[in-house]
């Protein structure tokens, strides 16, 4: 209960949190202080225990954190410590990329179906999850237990879909296709927009470079 | 040159604001008021003049802005103006997807070459363009233009990757390993961390269906 009320930018930072603390886990790493934590993450020490006082603090003066427990607890919080089923929409390259990524298995989320209306790929394997039609949909999210759906189809089509799943009870969708969702307040959402961290990358390269080339020329700032 | 010192967050924006711009164009969209705009793009008419500002400012009192222009001057901010040479190492499904996206080619990013260490793919034709063996990739780096590369290995080899890339010369790496590379100050980099983003969406998840298991059992916040 104490996790409420949390701010966006602390939930942002948990998974990368969760993620060393797994690094550390196996290394058999015990115990840590938020010190060399800081150094690792590259963040401040303050930093790291203000964060980690919003959900109780799990330090102890002197001793640090036990590497375990605070990685069990903030899976706990991220909702890992239970399965999360997962359907994608769009057996395109990019789900099937999802599908055949055995590391999210680890942390419980578990794809169990993919669709697309594509009859080429319909009815194909993919680690043992086969293709399904997407006018199987419906009946599959009614009698399936479906917790996220990730949304991986072309951009026109992607709000039809959204709205689909809307419609069929879907509660939180992982979109992928380069457009914002329109979502009721009660369905929530993660965008994975690529061509957008494609072209900051693009900004920082050109302005990189323009630098780059003033101090060669001289000229600096 | 007016574009120096901006910060961060808007240029995190940016990528957005010329998004919604391409789909104006697509639809013949002349001009555009920042008040239009921001009910589109669901953020305030003020925070758009704010950040549009940064750039000189393309509005004009009465007029709102012109689309096409605005377009083309974001773009050319960002340096989508010419052509990013771009190359895949790896090519797992994650490679293949990216090397599959066409819409990044429309943007002038252009991959030029996929590399991975597996004999099974190394020859592989995607899209008319062949996987290299890893072994090739120094002399390649060397004699063809390469802006930015893309890192989709697993996660213990991508410092190894990274170093490599950077000792061949590569100053932009678009990380997509579940790790935080550690890049000297002059290469730029942009991290895609799917499981992050699937984390906070469990978090999500999970909060807002225990909000509502609380709101039917009555007994509120």
């Amino acid at each position: 209960m104490y996790e409420r009320g949390i701010s966006s930018a602390v939930i942002k930072r948990l998974p990368r949190y969760y993620r060393y603390l797994g690094e550390l886990l196996e290394k058999d790493v015990i115990r840590i202080s938020s010190k060399e934590l800081s150094v690792k993450m590259n963040v401040t020490a303050s930093q790291i225990r203000q964060d980690l006082n919003n959900f109780g603090g799990f330090g102890q003066q002197g001793y640090g954190y036990n590497v375990e427990y605070l990685y069990t607890e903030i899976g706990r919080i991220l909702g890992l410590d239970r399965q999360n089923h997962v359907i994608i929409i769009g057996a395109g390259n990019l789900g099937q990329a999802l599908a055949n990524y055995a590391d999210f298995e680890r942390r419980g989320f578990v794809v169990c179906a993919i669709f697309d209306v594509n009859p080429e790929v319909i009815g194909k394997d993919i680690r043992g999850i086969v293709v399904r039609s997407m006018e199987d949909l419906q009946s599959f999210i009614a009698e399936n237990k479906v917790d996220i759906a990730a949304i991986t189809v072309p951009r026109q089509n992607a709000a039809k879909v959204a709205a689909d799943l809307v419609q069929y009870g879907i509660k939180a969708i992982w979109n992928f296709a380069p457009t914002d969702l329109h979502l009721p307040p009660e369905v929530v959402s993660e965008n994975v927009h690529l061509a957008e961290s494609l072209m900051r990358l693009s900004y920082k390269l050109k302005n990189a470079s323009e630098d780059l080339s003033e101090a060669e020329r001289g000229d600096g700032d």
